[in-house]
């Protein structure tokens, strides 16, 4: 290891900033933090962390930082007095794509590469190959490439583009497909709640296997998507399921619950079936949200 | 094999009744088939199936009669005129709770036991043991186990309760939180879809790869709701959940695409964060669906 691979600024100490920090001590790594409130940073001192009386000083004391602060605007608020002429930054702040974009056109003006990254793990994953994490990253692959034993240290990267908007993209979009699948569960243990003779918790392995199963659902939508063909391999197609949809709806009333988490998705399968697609799947959908 | 156990009647010959035949037949059972349109009947004749001349003619010929019409009112229908007396009903109509529960008072009145299914399968699944097809039956436990070899040929018996309203109740369970994990998945491929340099098939992989690894947190929805503590072992509580949600919502709207399929339960996420509850998971969205 040389001083360019091995020593790394960190800019923010949260609870995902910690994780990150506590991995690279654990690895043998030099590393500068520096938090706005400067409690969280003292704790780090005890195991090794250089502590930067500024952001500006922790940026001048390596070319990888790495932020992650609470939001973007906290970003170009951090580094607004920093010299960035030939760092290299790697942004694991949550953001959307466009602001993804807008501070890789901001650090290349400021005379950085730019990484942008999200984290696919809560905090207890990171450091913990076993645990699955990874961290999307778009943006400059030299510089990926150029640090990778260092940044492989939190967790698995995967570069997923130059365009530096893929990552929180991606990110996104696998966080928005986790929000649907949880919001099914929730609507299932609603339909059980007051069942008294059927327990949650044994009930959950039988959904956990349903769910784990019914994911391969998500190659026949990408095949149809990527093909323009939405009826080839449909084995449930729309008709018969917007009829299995009617007993869904029925259930909820007959258990008094509310179906408002499963109704968009089964009317927009009405109004593609109304359209005249029947013999589709469901991939029709995914153009009805396009504005 | 006696007679009781090996030879049985069905009725109904849609998609799902006719793989149920094939089953039965490539098993070696005897079988005796109605259709209300007697074409499909014909097809299964060539391969040993009797049929029957009417619905009650074909009850009268076993006494284990399954029924896979196409509603409720089907079933009711279609047994008008049948002697039920001492026979063992299985109904593998898909119905609703409360239909189940009707169906086997109905049937008690007649002189019938009576066993309610949920097929957990499409058609081709049918008869195909590593296919991880399952039934769930409630309902009459004693007639299952009399005739449990002849039913596990179709696929997998699973008895979830004497009361007949829980096979329905479970198999709508599982169907709706797929209906939520499909909808999350159309959301993020919407998000995808005008990114030509994305390819939704290769973006496949890594979704079901996090759906999987996601559908644990099932586990500590049932543990919450069973232990009414909806804080521990929380790792990303309502707090951090609900600022996670404004950046998807907002990539939604930089992507040009509606996020009606995700803002019900983000908002039900806000309205539960509001009445205090930031430091739990999500189990509190449970409760709120209930009327």
């Amino acid at each position: 290891m040389n001083d360019n691979t091995s020593g790394l600024t960190l800019l923010g100490l949260g609870a995902m900033g910690t994780a990150l920090a506590q991995a690279w001590l654990t690895a043998g790594h030099r590393l500068t933090v520096w938090n706005r409130t400067p409690g969280r940073a003292e704790a780090l001192a005890g195991r090794g962390a250089r502590i930067a009386g500024s952001a500006a000083e922790a940026v001048a004391a390596n070319r990888l930082v790495v932020t992650c602060l609470l939001d973007d605007a906290s970003v170009g608020e951090a580094l607004d007095g920093a010299d960035l002429t030939g760092k290299d930054l790697v942004n694991l702040t949550t953001g959307t794509p466009g602001q993804g974009r807008a501070r890789a056109a901001w650090a290349a003006e400021r005379g950085a590469r730019f990484l942008d990254g999200g984290v696919m793990a809560v905090p207890p994953m990171i450091g913990a190959p076993e645990s699955g994490a990874f961290i999307f990253y778009s943006g400059s692959r030299d510089l990926l490439d150029e640090h990778r034993d260092t940044l492989a240290v939190p967790a698995r990267p995967v570069h997923v583009g130059e365009d530096a908007g893929y990552a929180a993209l991606q990110d996104v979009a696998l966080l928005s497909a986790m929000t649907g699948m949880f919001a099914g569960v929730t609507h299932a243990f609603a339909l059980l709640r007051r069942e008294k003779d059927i327990s949650p918790k044994e009930f959950a392995p039988t959904l956990v296997a349903w769910l784990t199963a019914m994911t391969s659902y998500t190659y026949g939508i990408a095949d149809h998507l990527e093909s323009g063909d939405y009826t080839r391999n449909v084995t449930s197609n729309l008709a018969m399921m917007v009829e299995g949809n009617a007993t869904m709806l029925r259930t909820a009333e007959e258990q008094g619950i509310s179906a408002e988490l499963i109704t968009p998705f089964t009317t927009l399968m009405e109004r593609r079936l109304a359209d005249g697609h029947g013999d589709e799947g469901t991939a029709g959908v995914v153009d009805l949200l396009l504005r």
